[in-house]
């Protein structure tokens, strides 16, 4: 399974975590409601631009979201 | 200075740490070498997948490299 899909996932995990709705999320990191959507399914291909976007919003740097996905990657193996 | 900037600069230094050319690098990485080139010098918008292959040819992990590019964003203030 690819990095999209890890990714996507924990940022859905993560986002509900914190219970945002995926509008709330979307205006706090200043992204597309539509697009956060796509990202959260994996079938979009976020820029590193956006993956920093993301993780501000939920106040963790970017290499610490990606680890988390990366994590994901492992269990899911 | 923003992410793709510090991002390059970071598999720039990777790189020549390890001896190879951007030539080498690049197929190492399945990367187009003029692409690599402009993702070194931060002009490119690398995506998450770019990362992922960027990081296999350096053999770490997308989290740590992007790790690494983070201390340049801390050095740089």
């Amino acid at each position: 399974m690819n990095i999209n899909v890890h990714f996507g996932r924990t940022v859905k995990q993560l986002r509900s975590a914190q219970g945002l709705s995926q509008e709330a999320f979307a205006a706090r990191a200043d992204l597309n409601r539509t697009y956060l959507g796509e990202v959260e399914r994996g079938v979009a291909t976020p820029s590193l631009a956006t993956v920093a976007k993301i993780a501000a919003a939920l106040n963790m740097s970017p290499s610490a979201l990606i680890a988390q996905s990366e994590e994901l990657t492992a269990i899911a193996g």
